[in-house]
């Protein structure tokens, strides 16, 4: 990304294990992420920064200090690197490692959507696949880089439990994401507020049973109509304005929570005195998708979740540009890419 | 309470049933807490509020609807009258007790600084004690009304538990109840922040391992340096103000909880992104003092806390402005009153 606006698909030298604990990863699947549109949209923009924070790849070389990888392995990439073994890798927060290191947000490493990236830190980052590179559940399995452990943390911090009510703030890829995670933790009931009509769609195919489309004042409303007056045990917030937070606050139950996971855009968090009369909960950020894909492997590989869903339009790396644009454009929830 | 700064003792009509589900009680112990002190110096003020929320009390009169409790009974009175029936208080949440009253804060409600008051919803609220109104225990027991509850709150909400750090903000009777609160729940290092050196040396007493006199940056260092480099799992935040929040958001470690219960102040809540990149969870509020009184009441009984050292000083009525005063000039923790 060149500029806000500007993505190209440039020549660049080879990837190169430039440390010992690298990999380099020929990308056979990548994709574009909601956050990818914020420095496309003018947002904080790193200059000329390599894109791309999601892959599945297959492993071209290694440093001499991997161990539990070889030339040949198709791999998972989280979006985060992350050394597998400190304090923080150990309790599951590897988005907390002492090493780590966010691709595809400039600062001297490579992107995914590429060719081929080097990986750093990669017996702690990636992790191997059980089949061949282009099995029909590739897309599902791309979301565990990101989208689909983004969601599911969404969930786990909001508490999402068998018989309780789940509210999804946001209908982007992560938010049908949430859908899918809350009722795979047990919720009776969930509500998604969005306004979007395909991907409301895709929401009540994902197990949504109630839409919102309101917004303010009004949704909060309405979300308490649909739950006995209550307000919801679990609100997931999947997009990270000052509204949507405030929102999420607004429709929690007393004694409930709110998961984040939209990337917050302000310093401060609203409704402070409004959560704390109702000892509302505030929890989230990035999610440590590395620790969640032990979880939710199985569920992708048996077929019980399909978080592939989320991907409506795929590319080359020549579409690249326009993937963005599609997206921006809201033609498009989520753009997968095969270079 | 007439205006800021204003307390006068008065002669008022005796308090009396004036619902089924009522009770009077006779005042035999009260206190002055911390968040009386609000409108004290001026904060948002009830014209001519009764105040006082911390009793214990004889039993003098009880509604026809009344049936667990019976005149001449001993009871501590929480801070808040719940029906103990609703759905909230079935969970354990009374403070969002479909028909939650705040005694002492106005509103056609008595006041606890005063020779006797009328409780609503006795049955829900009042707590039989096995002992004689004049037992040594009682300063420990009052506690168990709101300070000795409410900064357990906060070390539950702050998930304290074996071997954790936890970080008390707030040198207050309840900050103290926090210390001795994480010390129960098996926090390894208590680290109290506060500057006060009578309250310093009840913090230790209490279990308090490590002392932050700095505040702000300074402070956030310090607490960093006390737990190699990774700050607290657990943050108790038992002032409210804007500066207190930012504080303890910054000395929380990565995944780690901040539990909130000094009133908030402000209608935001500082270090958003801070606490988003952390994954830093905020929680709390106004404290269930009534679910949480058979948990700790055993504690009590058996001498294993003992919540009423907090009390430097007894008064009787007429000493109940002088009172107020005192807590202001921090001349005294808390203020017992014998009415």
């Amino acid at each position: 990304m060149r500029a806000a606006g500007d993505v190209r698909i440039e020549n660049v030298p080879d990837s190169t294990i430039a440390s010992p604990t690298d990999a380099v990863v020929r990308v056979t699947r990548a994709a574009i992420c909601g956050t990818d549109l914020w420095p496309y949209k003018g947002g904080p923009n790193e200059p000329d920064q390599r894109m791309g924070h999601e892959a599945i790849g297959i492993v071209e070389a290694v440093g001499g200090e991997v161990s539990s990888l070889k030339r040949g392995q198709l791999v998972v990439m989280p979006y985060t690197c992350s050394d597998g073994t400190c304090v923080f890798c150990r309790e599951g927060l590897n988005t907390a490692c002492v090493h780590r290191a966010f691709i595809g947000t400039g600062r001297g490493l490579d992107g995914a959507q590429a060719e081929a990236l080097r990986v750093p830190w990669a017996d702690g980052t990636l992790v191997p696949l059980p089949l061949g590179e282009d099995d029909e559940l590739m897309p599902s399995l791309l979301t565990l880089s990101d989208v689909m452990g983004t969601g599911h943390h969404a969930a786990v911090v909001a508490e999402v439990g068998a018989g309780k009510t789940a509210a999804v703030l946001g209908d982007g890829a992560v938010g049908l994401c949430g859908v899918i995670a809350a009722k795979r933790l047990g919720a009776e009931q969930i509500i998604v507020m969005g306004r979007h009509e395909d991907r409301i769609a895709v929401a009540k195919e994902f197990g949504a049973t109630d839409v919102v489309s309101e917004r303010g004042e009004e949704a909060i409303e309405r979300v308490h109509e649909l739950t006995d007056g209550e307000g919801a045990h679990s609100v997931l917030e999947c997009v990270g304005t000052w509204q949507s937070t405030e929102t999420a606050i607004g429709i929690a139950r007393p004694g409930g929570t709110v998961g984040r996971v939209g990337i917050a855009q302000d310093e401060t968090i609203p409704a402070s005195v409004t959560a704390f009369f109702a000892n509302v909960r505030i929890g989230g950020g990035p999610a440590p998708t590395r620790a969640y894909i032990e979880e939710l492997l199985p569920d992708v590989l048996e077929g019980r979740i399909e978080p592939g869903k989320v991907f409506d339009r795929v590319v080359g790396l020549d579409g690249v540009p326009d993937g963005y644009r599609a997206m921006s454009d809201r033609e498009s929830i989520k753009v997968m890419v095969t270079p």
